[in-house]
Order: C-alpha cells, then structure tokens, then sequence
C-alpha cells in the first residue's frame, strides 16, 4: 500500500519535523567534519558514568528512606510504576534546595526527557482552535514541532539579547484579543536559550510575571540551560519568582546527567478546580495525559538519575559545576577563536553575539544560510553547523548560523573555527578581510 | 493561578483519561486486596532479571557485530540515539524467526511502549475530521485515550469471540462514506483482545484484510498477547498474512521482558510517496513525529531488551516460552475456580468466558457494574477487578467486569475468586445459588 504524503498529518508537511533527520543525516555523511550542529554534551562526562552504582544507591534510598523491602524496591524498577514518577521528591528537593523553587513533590511529574514536558503541557492547555502559543523567536524546535503535532497555533515574538521583546509580546497579546482569540500560554527559556543564546535581566523576568497576570497567560519556561551559568552568575528562574503560579517549569537531565535516561520533568502546580470535583495540581491532568502518550518514565531510568542526585545530596548544582565549567570554558574557546580567526573588526557582514553561557553562538553571514550552503560547508570545508532558519518562524533567521561547542574540546573547535573562516571567505563573498590564519 | 478543569483540553473531560489513575487509586487505598485488576506482568519472572548481564551482551553486540569501537559503543547507550532505535535490527531479525513477517529493519521504529507506537501512529495518519478511528468494543483504553488527545473521531464495531464484527465494520465503512467521511485505520488485536479476550480465526484474519483493501483502510494490528497462546496453537498475525503492505504491527516488551524498560515497537512498512521527494517507509514519518514527543526511546533500556534478545538467539517465542506456560496456568486456574465456585450451571444472570490465552476474563453480572460497586467489593470484601465499562464507547459493558490473572499465583487466584463468589451472592442479587464453599 501507497499512503500519499500529502494524506497524512499536515505537521509532517512542516520543515520543522524534518530537521532533525535532515541534520543526522549530514552529519552521518560527514563523519570526520568538525561538527559544531550537535547541542549534545561532552562525551567526557560519560567516562565516569556507573549506572549500576546509581542504581544501588537509588535501591538502598527506597530501602532505607521510602520504607520499602529490598525485594519490592527492586521490584519498583522493573514493574510499572505511578504515572507521576519515582523520583518525585528527589526532583522537587532539588528544585527547592539549588532554585529555591517551592515545588510540592505532588506537582512533579517525570517525562520522557524535556520534550514529552512540552508535549503533555500543550496538549492539556490547548482546547480550542482560539487558543495561540506565543514563542520567542528563534525558539528551540521541539516546543514549535509539539505544536504543530497539536495543530496549535503560534505567534513568534522577536527575541532581544534580553529574552523576548515584552512590547511585542503584549501587543500580540491585545491583537489576537482583537480577533477573538487570546494567548493562552508562552514559551521561553530564560537563561540561555536554545538557538538565540538570550539571557533574561530580573527585571525583564518580573515584568513577563507581570505581564502573564494581566494578561492571563501561562508562562512555559524552558530551563535545559540555566545551569551553565558561571558560578558567581546565577539569576532566579522565573519559578523560582513565581507568586501567583503562573509558571510551567520545565527541565532535563539530559544535559547535567546524561541524555540516553530520556528523563525530565515539570514542574505544574496550578490548582485546576472543577465544579463536583476537589482541587489538585495541574500535575495530575499532565499525568492522565502522560497515560496516553508513554504511560510512565522508565522507572529504571529514573533510578539512575535518582542515585545520581542523591550521589550529590540532591543539588543539581553540585551534579553540574564540573559540566559547567567546561561548557563555560568551551563557550570562551569558540568565541575567542571567532575573534582571532574572523577578526575583531567585523568583517564585511558577518557578525556573531558572545552569551554568557548555554552551548552556542549564532553567526550573521551577508549571504543566504540554507541547507545547500550547509553541504558545501561540509563536503568542501570540513565543517558542520545548523542553519538557523529550522528554529524561525517566518525568514528573520535566512541569513544566520548556529555554531554549538558542547560536543567538542578546544582543539577541535580550534580546527573548527580555522575551518569555517576558510568556509567563510570563500563562499560568502561577504569577507576580504586576512585576519584568519 | 486556577486552571478551571473545563478550560483544559477536551479529553480530559473523557472518562478514559480519568480510568488508570481512579483504579490506581483503589489499589493503593486497599493493599490486602485479592487484586484481579492489574494487567501486569508476574513478578516472579523479575527474580531472575540481571540488567547487567543484558547490557553487557548487547555491547559485545555493538563491537562484534555492528563493528563498532568499545568505547563508542559504551557511549551509544549514555548520548541521544537515532529516532528509530538502536534495535531495530534484533527487532526485525526476531519477527521474521517468530513470527514470519518478513520487515525490514528501515521499516521498524522502537517506542516508550506500545503506548507511545499507537500514539505516533494515530498521529501520522489522521489528518483531518473526516477521518474516523474504528476499533472493536470493547478497546484497550490507550487507543482510544490516544485517539481523544488528538480529537480523532472514533467508531464503535461490536466485537465477537472471534474478532471484530466485519459485517458490523463494512456497514460502518459504508456509513462514513454517506456522511461524507472515511474510516482511515481499524485497531485490532487479535489474538486475546484486552478486555474482551477475543481471538480472530485465519478465515476472519484473511477476511479483515480483504475488508482493509477493498474499503482502503490501514489494519493497526496490536499484538501485545500472542505470545500467550499455547505452544501448539499459534496463529499467523495479520502482518505476516499481509500481502498489500494495509497492516501497521505494533508489539511491546513489557510482557515478554518488563515493562519498566518501556519498550516496545512498531512495523511500518507503507510506502509514503511525495512528488519531488522519494518513496521512503512509513516509519520515517513516524520517527519525524516521535523527534517532538519523546525524541528518543531510551538506549540504556533498548540495551537492556536488546541484551535478553540476544540471550534467546533473536527469539521472541524462546524468550516468552515459560512465561506464555504461566499465564496459560493461570488462565485455566481462574476460569476453573470460577467454575467450582460460582458452579458449572450459570448462576442467574451471571456468565463469563472461556478464552484461549491473554490475561482476562470478563464476567457478566445482573447487576450495573460500577465504580461503586467496585468500592464495595474491595473493602468489604476484599477483591479488586475493573469495571469494563472503562473499555467500553457506549453503554454495552456495563454489566461487565473483568479479572486478570497474570499478576497472581494459584492459591491468591483462589483465595480471590472464594472472596468475589461471597461478593457476588451478597452484593448482586442475581445469584442464590450453593456452589461457592
């Protein structure tokens, strides 16, 4: 049997579901280019991984801390297990002790990895064709993929060095009033974010709290990236300012453990109240969706990450200073090297921002950035980036890159950057400058 | 901030939704309860399950026979991982040994469960409200609480002993067409249907498929209980009768592993065709869906299922041979204690079936079978089983509940069906009968 492609559903008519496949195929193709596309972390950490040692540690916690028998503990990681997860009160003791984020562990649920969070928060708040998701924009594509899965609408709010443009954002908000429909949530990522490398000040964060109430929306945020500030550098999550429980929180152990647990959480403690009914958090419809979508989170996952935090007292902070520093370090490596090898002095039409942590960088060029220009980087230059144009909506992003340095040591990202000028000179046209080497 | 339950989206208004966390809770509440309720796995076979030994085999795999260097193999299992799984080989490899269906391994994505496979399916395939989802009913509520999260009408086709009602299905194929609309997909199990325990013959498996082609829908096969029939009686799955490419297959390993691995798969050999674009396997699509739900199924446990696959020589009918011993005992355990106890001659108004394999038995009372009802059997009684009405689109299952067996050993399948035998004679009415002792 034939399915016709244009018969199945629309979201797989969007380029955003094709991205990732296209760039693990590229990058499949060009297995000894210096890849700057993966936002994947460094495979060092993976050196000292002792799964079975977490594991153990987990055991002995639900043993001797949760008040089960050895054998039912082991049993816990082989059965089923509650839809919210086993690591609740791990996740919310840590939120509590490194964010000072007020989370009852009954508002915690256990995904699989941030992207299932992102899934089952739009999926349950989104009713009705008049609802919209406002999204910073460049956004990360696993929240705009989500929603087109959801047939959701988005409105795209310009994203400032200081997070989204909040102007812009209330007055999205007011023109789909306007037009009889309303924001009824908006995704950001605070520290950090997934292409743009934007950072919220504290006042911006307290005037979007500001703004959620007036308007009444929820904020979804977005935190994968936060931990990578320097250590003298960290700024309140937006939960952690959080008064009126406006705010989705959303994280991931993928980055500050490892990425194949796929284990994340969010962070829902919204009372949703119906008439009959009692009050519970939000928490508990996201898991009745959960149900539906993967039934629960590995529960033998869970235990890995489980053992790993409780390795490090339950502070996410003390899991990730050692990563954070390499990333820091990484991120000062790549945009020294840019200054060296493409010149302090702008060169024609090319220009790059410098944030104060996550894993990339974003280059202008004077030319179009498209996959075709992306091949000729690989194949010609031994070089491997992302067109920024997959995280836009809408062309603002036509004419950038983005360079990730997570994946790699400063060598490499030396060779990398040596690389990409001789790229840049070459086929941008845009540059005459010999400040590369 | 108050979310009112009613401003959420639509399905969690559904009863479904609301299904697996309410008998959760009855559980919980009642822990020396006889329970007949849990679809799970026995946990005697957890006794023997060494995760270390699996992993272990699985990357000796990874060197020896993918060809890949230790250390890259080591770290296959930590980092993010193709979309389509790491076992997507073992995977084919097993159901072309088992089961004849001869898939290759590109048309093969691994899945959070069967959960996750019947998700992105749904997905992938309804593109419009035009598009109706029918399944037999009674149904496993994750195909329909999958259906209600993406606003996929669904229709209703009566089930008989032997399947699916095809005189039922073809009016109801003809009936969509009048209004305008089109049954898409058709969800079946056949063999041993959760709840109803139904099994196809090869005449109505051959049957269905002739429907399938003539009314052009896709059959979504969910063989979650095969494994179950006895060593002599096996039955080709629709995908191995499959000639035309109309069958989706969609298989876990919680049963013939553990389902705290959350693994499971899906066969997805249709052609997708697109003008510009060459022709690629279903399953690409379902992989571009599932890169924004869950990213990937995690290769820590992929590793896990892949190791016990090797252990059996890529065998799932080795791998499930004690196990598919057990639950037949069971089976016969419970159908036989609910012969001497409640007696041969059917007492008034009460009657259950007979089936050949799977976990369940569903029992007929005189009386409405419901939640309360329910709460009354575990606490004054003891005994915990699922009203069927949870499986049920209209009102067809509300005298009906259903006993699985799989969880329980023999003298707890007794001690249980002594305690529902007092429940029925004193709560239902229905039954003035001596038989129960």
């Amino acid at each position: 049997m034939r399915l016709d492609h244009s018969t199945l559903h629309g979201s797989l008519q969007d380029p955003v579901l094709g991205s990732i496949g296209f760039l693990n195929v590229v990058m499949s193709r060009y297995p000894d280019a210096v890849s700057f596309a993966p936002g994947a972390p460094h495979p060092v950490f993976f050196e000292e991984l002792d799964t079975n040692r977490y594991t153990g540690r987990f055991l002995r916690y639900l043993v001797e801390e949760e008040g089960h028998k050895p054998e039912k503990a082991r049993r816990m990681l082989y059965e089923y297990g509650p839809s919210r997860g086993l690591i609740t009160r791990l996740v919310a003791d840590a939120l509590r002790r490194d964010q000072g984020i007020a989370a009852d562990e009954n508002a915690v649920v256990v995904t699989v990895g941030a992207q299932e969070a992102m899934f089952l928060v739009l999926r349950a708040l989104f009713r009705s064709p008049e609802d919209v998701l406002a999204v910073a924009n460049p956004s990360y594509v696993g929240i705009t993929g989500a929603a087109r899965l959801l047939d959701i609408d988005l409105v795209a709010v310009d994203e400032t060095p200081h997070g989204i443009d909040l102007d812009a954002l209330e007055a999205e908000c007011q023109a789909a009033r306007r037009a009889g429909r309303r924001v009824r949530a908006c995704y950001v990522a605070p520290d950090f974010s997934n292409p743009g490398g934007s950072r919220m000040t504290l006042d911006i964060r307290r005037r979007l709290l500001r703004l959620a109430e007036l308007e009444d929306f929820l904020v979804v945020e977005d935190n994968a990236y936060g931990f990578t500030a320097a250590a003298d550098a960290a700024r309140p999550s937006l939960k952690a300012l959080d008064r009126d429980r406006r705010v989705v929180y959303i994280g991931t152990f993928a980055k500050v453990c490892f990425p194949g647990a796929r284990v994340g959480y969010v962070v829902a403690d919204q009372v949703v109240g119906s008439p009959g009914a009692g009050d519970r958090p939000f928490a508990e419809e996201l898991a009745a969706v959960k149900n539906m979508v993967t039934v629960n989170t590995s529960p033998l996952c869970q235990a890995v990450i489980g053992g790993m935090l409780l390795e490090h007292a339950c502070s996410l902070a003390d899991l990730s200073r050692r990563k954070a520093d390499l990333y820091q370090r990484n991120l000062a490596c790549l945009a020294d090297a840019l200054d060296r090898r493409l010149g302090r002095e702008l060169p024609g039409g090319i220009a790059w921002n410098r944030p104060e942590g996550g894993f990339f960088i974003r280059v202008t060029l004077p030319v179009p950035v498209d996959d075709a220009l992306l091949e000729t980087s690989a194949a010609k230059y031994g070089v491997l980036w992302t067109p920024m144009s997959h995280f836009y909506l809408g062309n603002a992003g036509d004419f950038q890159l983005r360079l990730s340095c997570s994946y790699l040591d400063p060598e490499q990202i030396e060779t990398g950057v040596r690389r990409l000028a001789a790229f840049l000179r070459h086929e941008t046209g845009g540059w005459n400058g010999s400040a590369a080497g």
